[in-house]
Order: structure tokens, then sequence, then C-alpha cells
């Protein structure tokens, strides 16, 4: 039979080559213009209280892998070719989209890129760090992970990880996000993962939550409150969290490295990067390979983060060291807060309702490299429309934040007739929030 | 910055060059061993009812390409270039993965590749053919596609193809699946596509159905004949169709010529070729470029249905002219026919629940080179939960039927000691699907 000569098969299958994928993580905090500050412990308990010293509690409970990448120096740290070859059959590297549809419908010069962690198999980034993490339990042996998880993705990837390196998968949820999303607790259940609803009744801190009455819908905060107990009591578990931490930030550097490939290839420079930040690891695994290129270009390149006005920490907190749980069950950290006992209102944006975040993150809009920008939940689920309409994808209402700020920046481009080069991070696809989408008809 | 020479960075970005699709279609009709029984006037109706001649009606509601490729005798047909690039868009080629999870759990000496289509921003295998005809319609200037759904994985394919060729969509939905699925009816609605269930109120085929208490339940058949009355209705308006015919086939060649290319990069040379068959258009997309090796090779090259045994037609029904519909608005054609009047059961298997099929499915089926075996629902999603808790791929219910006679094969390998080379088509994912899942827990 003929072919054309027109066709050129792709020449290694998509999804088999774990040469196609990064050799190595970026490490973010070398790069960083100060010191990631360290986690001190509380003065007001220190070691009296039940937990005891809230540092030594989390070497306890955390990988040894882990632990050492966040204290690493090097600039890269190698990948595992076991890790790799996951990250490839799940689809690494992922799209980049030209969004000509949305561009043609805003009427723009600019240009507007989609990195597409939406099309991986739980339908979020968060499994690139999942997938690592869980590799890094088996190894040390391991038997079974503990987690928080807060709109679910993170809780999914978990479960998915874990059943495919043979470890158990515990997963405490924020209750307000677990009962809204009957379906993602489905699938979680089904792939063997254990979900409780926090507060639960299950530990001593969702004990005192449920008793007192505070923070009763839960949160990313009372969830980790509770998963951190969980494995203080259980000795042959280890905790590991999807967000937050420099390790975290790191193995979700595969997005920006991609990025910077498949960008290059076509010729092209961002000149303005945009994510959602709840935690920030997608924002910080999106913009991280692109710190020294923004330490050489000041304003030419604009790194934007988009987060919920229900809990806008950049835009309204203040950069301070403050729990991450309510319980005060953490060490302290320094981020942009709003405050522990602060009460996230109910929103179908699981992902991005936490009270702190990151301290990478922190310092990036500390010594502002970082802009942000806050929206409604109805706004955001308006340009999700828009991106289905014209794009075809429904994307996550955490990844609409994103998307809204970027088509902001669109519009501006329109105005000002400049030939802008927007790059977004679609964090996940939304076809398990569709009751968030209709309820914002 | 160091890189480590390992990295590979794909050279192109995934997504954006429609030089990694195939140029051409395969058309499957000069391959097989026997023509395809042209379709034939009824003679009990003729041109006397109120429909007049059938053909003469197909050919007045049908799109001018699709008629000629229907009649092509061509082995390869160019694929327009604006096609290739919606195809390279939406993530053509797909992955083909190794299913080593899924193997190691069977014990097997069998390798299992599955080829992705669930990845498909649709979530399944039904857009190949919709960008094409969407494209088609655009071209012709048509205003409006109607088209019917079984599953409703196509009724969603047209909404979005319409949607990104400036079109309207109207979809005859098979009314049981209709009502199972408000997700994705939600989905399809935002997408801008009108929906209705089927049998409706709106045409005289959905009347006379409902008058009479037949086919309460709807099926794809009573969805075709309400498309195919609307289409009569309205000048400005092409029907389309989503599988059985030549050119739904043909178009879906672009499947198979992929797994094709990405086994040859592999080394493979596959011994066991399974899909799904409903309408035959994911099976005969997939295997239709082997005709010419399975003419060569015989029965060392295994191509196996996998059909539902609520409608078992390939395995127990005829081989005989029938209308595609219950009213009989269609032309007759020549496939494997369980009756016209065959009350089809509830499922949640919508896109495998049709009494009839497809005439090119029906000469491979009649010439003794496709094999066919049937399973029961429960049985399905038993498969479908295996490839989840292994693979992490939550795949539809008509894949699992594909998936479960894979898996058969694996079992048989393991007891011979046989490393067979099995390939599935994995036509779509079950995320819309996980009501159905569920009930089967």
């Amino acid at each position: 039979m003929t072919r054309s000569a027109q066709w050129t098969p792709v020449p290694v299958p998509a999804g088999t080559d774990p040469h196609t994928v990064p050799s190595h993580w970026f490490n973010l905090v070398p790069s960083l213009p100060a010191p990631v500050p360290a986690p001190v412990e509380p003065e007001d308990t220190g070691d009296q209280d039940a937990w005891g010293p809230r540092i030594a509690l989390q070497q306890r409970i955390r990988l040894d892998a882990v632990r050492a990448q966040d204290s690493a120096s090097e600039p890269f740290l190698a990948i595992p070719e076991r890790v790799r070859e996951e990250l490839a059959a799940i689809g690494r590297p992922t799209p980049l989209l030209r969004a000509r549809a949305l561009e043609r419908y805003l009427e723009t010069p600019a240009r507007i890129y989609l990195k597409r962690e939406d099309v991986l198999p739980t339908g979020s980034f968060k499994l690139n760090s999942a997938v690592a993490q869980a590799y890094f339990a088996a190894e040390q042996g391991v038997d079974t992970l503990v987690t928080e998880t807060g709109a679910g993705q993170w809780g999914h990837a978990v479960a998915w990880a874990a059943r495919r390196f043979g470890l158990k998968a515990v997963i405490y949820w924020a209750g307000v996000s677990a009962r809204q999303k009957p379906g993602r607790k489905a699938l979680i259940e089904m792939l063997g993962g254990e979900v409780y609803s926090s507060p639960s009744d299950r530990t001593p801190v969702g004990k005192a939550l449920l008793r007192d009455g505070r923070h009763l819908l839960g949160s990313l905060g009372t969830a980790i409150g509770e998963a951190i107990c969980h494995a203080a009591q259980h000795p042959d578990t280890r905790y590991i969290s999807g967000s937050n931490l420099p390790h975290v930030l790191i193995q979700q550097t595969v997005i920006g490295q991609e990025t910077k490939a498949q960008l290059a290839a076509l010729g092209e420079r961002p000149d303005t990067l945009v994510a959602c930040v709840g935690g920030g690891s997608n924002l910080g695994g999106f913009m991280g390979p692109y710190l020294a290129e923004k330490a050489e270009r000041g304003e030419e390149l604009l790194l934007l983060g988009a987060e919920s006005a229900s809990a806008p920490r950049l835009t309204e907190g203040t950069l301070r060291y403050d729990h991450a749980d309510p319980e005060g069950i953490t060490p302290l950290t320094k981020s942009y807060t709003l405050g522990r006992d602060y009460e996230l209102p109910e929103t179908h944006v699981g992902g991005l309702r936490q009270h702190s975040g990151s301290p990478i993150i922190g310092v990036l809009r500390g010594e502002g490299l970082l802009d942000a920008v806050a929206y409604q939940e109805a706004d955001a689920f308006e340009t999700g429309r828009l991106v289905l309409s014209t794009e075809g994808m429904l994307i996550a209402p955490e990844s609409c934040h994103a998307l809204r700020a970027a088509v902001q920046r669109a519009v501006q481009a329109r105005e000002s007739g400049r030939e802008e080069v927007i790059v977004a991070c679609v964090s996940g696809n939304g076809v398990l929030d569709l009751d968030g989408y209709l309820a914002h008809r």
C-alpha cells in the first residue's frame, strides 16, 4: 500500500518513551532572590502539649527522600528512571495548545498558549508529584500513605499513584468538597483509597473541631491536621503533602521545563505566565524554571498568580509565620496567610480554598517577582464556559481563575495592540466539577 | 543552567503539528474480500408512503462530501489540511500504552497494548469523524447538523465539532441513555447543542412510537428515525451519522494507521486486534488498515469484535437486509441484525445498544474475517474496575467489552505460554459513566 510522504508518523509511540520527559527536577530554592524562611516551633505550645515538637513530628512522619529534597542545594535533582517511565506512561510531556479559537473570539493580537495538565489520567497536575512520592514510599518500604485533599484532585492522584506502586492510601478530604463531588469520591474508592470527610470523628483534631463547632465545612487546613494526627498514630504510615512545600513544587517543575522546551520549538518567548494559586504547586512548578529568565528580564516577563476571592491570601493576606492547620499541629511556616482562624466560605473552588500557602510563593511575592489577582467564583466559571465554547475544553474551577487572568491580559493586549505571548497553566479538567458549573449557569 | 543530555525534549510541541497525523484516510471498501451490498428501497412501502423513496431522501439530507466518500474507489482519500490541523489539536496521534500493570496482574506472557482514544477532549473516538463531518458541512455552507446518539458520545462529539466550525447542532438521544447521563447532557448543552430525548414528540416518527407504546426506552434506531425526520423538514440542515456507514469507518482509520506506525516503531506485530462493536466505526477504523495483513496472515492475525449480550447481533443475529430504525424510514441495508422490532433492554452500554449495524462489518463477519464474542454488562464493568485498579484508567462501558476480550485472550496466553501481542482499542473514557460503574459495584 502506498503512503503519502506528507505523513511523518510519530517516531516513538506517545506515552512510552521516558526520554521525552525531563531528566531532572528543577530546584527552585537556589534560584530565589532570598532564602526560604525555615519552619519554626510555636512558642506558645513548644514541646509541652500533646503533639510535642512539631518539627520533630514532621521529620518522623515524612518520607526520607522528600525531606532530602526540601533541603537540597543543587539546582537540578535527577528524576529516578522508574519515575520518568511513569511520567511518560501518564502522558507526559503534556500538550502545549495554541488557543486560536479563544484568541479569535477575543479579537486579540495576543498569542495564548495553554499547558494542558488537564489531560493527565486523574484529571490534574497533582499526579506529577503523587507518582514521585509514591515511588519514594515504595522504595522506603512504607505500607500506607496518608494525606489531605481540598478539591479532591490530590487525593485522587494519591489513590492512583498508591495503587500503581502497591501502597494503601488514606485520604482526609475537606468536608464541603467531599460532599460536592460524589463522583470523584466513588472513583477514589474504586482505586482502593480510604476517604474520610474532614472534620471527622476519627482523629483528636477532627473531634476537637466538631466539639467546638469550628471549621465545620472543613478545609485543606482541617484535613492537614487530621492527616498528620493519623500518621502520628500509625507507625507503618507516612504523611505526604500535595502542595505548599519545596519538594512538591520541585516535583512539579516537569511542567515548566516542558513548557520552555515546547515554546522554544515554536520560536516563542513568553511575556506573561499565569497560573492559579492555592498551595502554589502548579504555579511553582510551571514558573520555577523561568526564575533565571525573570531575574534577567525583570518586568518584561510577568509572573501572575490568580487566586480565589474567597481565600485572597496574596492580595489581602499578610506575609508572616502561621500554622497550615487551624489546630496548630503543623510547625509555623512563613507565607501569605489570612490567619488560621479564618473560616473559609463554601465554594466550588476547593483547590484554592486555604488560609495560608507556600513559603516559596511567599518569597516570590514578597520579593516582588509575582503579581497576583483574585476572582469571584461566578466570574471564574464564566471564563470556564468561554473556554469550553471556544476551545472545547471543560477546565477545573481552579484553572478557570488562571484562564480569567489570561483572558484579561489578552483583552488589554487588544486595546494596546500588543502581540503579547501569554502562557497559562491549565491545572486540571472539570468533568468531575460539572455541578459547580451548573450551579453558576 | 545545565541540562542532562538524557533529556530529549519533544522536538515539536505535542498537539500542534498536523504532520504527525495521517495524511490520508484509508478506504476499507476496496480491501474487502466481497463488495459492500448497496442499500435498497423497501418493497412494501416503495415510494408510496409519507417518506417517499428512502435512498433519494438520504441523498437529499446528507453532506455532499460524505456521499462521495461512500462511493469512493481509491484506497486512500486525502485528509484536508484543516482537518489534519484539528485532529492534531484534539491530541492526535493518541498514545499507544503498554498495559504492563494489567499484564503483571494477569501473570500473562502476552503483551497488551491499548490505543487510547479515551484521551480525546470529548472522551471518545467519535470526535475523529465529527471533526471531519463538521468541516465538510462548513465547506458546503450548511447551517445546522442534526444527528442521533446512543450513549451520548457521538452527540457530544458533534456538539463539540459543530461549535468549532461555527455550526448549530441538534441531537436526538436514545431516551434511556439521556436520562442516565445528566452530566453529559449538561456538557452538550453548554457547548450549544440542542438535545431531545428519543422517542420525542417533536417528529412524526417519535409521535408514532409514543402513540403505539413501542420502543419507549428509546434506542439508537428511534433516534436515527427522528433525526432523519428532522432533517427532511429543515432544508438548511444536514443529517450526519456517527457509525454504520462507510464514510464514518473511513474517517476513523486514523486510529488504525497510527496504531500500525506506533507498533512498528516498537518492533511489534499484533497477533490479536480487539475492539467493541456497536455500529462498527471504532472497530472498522482500528482494524481497517490491517485488512491487507489479515488477507496475508489469515488465522495468524485474529480480528475480534466484542459486543453487548443485550444486543448480540454478530453472535446471534442474522446477515440480511433490514432498516436501521424501527419505523423503517432508512433504506434497507445488509448487516447483522436482530430485527427492527427487537426491543432493546435498558443497559448502561448505550454505544452498543442497537438492533443492526454496519454493512462493512457485515462483510467482514460474513466472509469469516471477524470473530465475535458477547458479554453481559456486569462482567464488562468488572473488567472496567480491573483496568482502573491496574492501569488507573476509567474506561467507557463500551470499551470494557473490548478489554474483557483482551483479558480473556491474555489469560489463555498464560495457559498456553504464548507471547501473544494483543492490541485493544479503548474507544472512550468512563468519567461521565460513573453511575453505570456504581450500579454494578
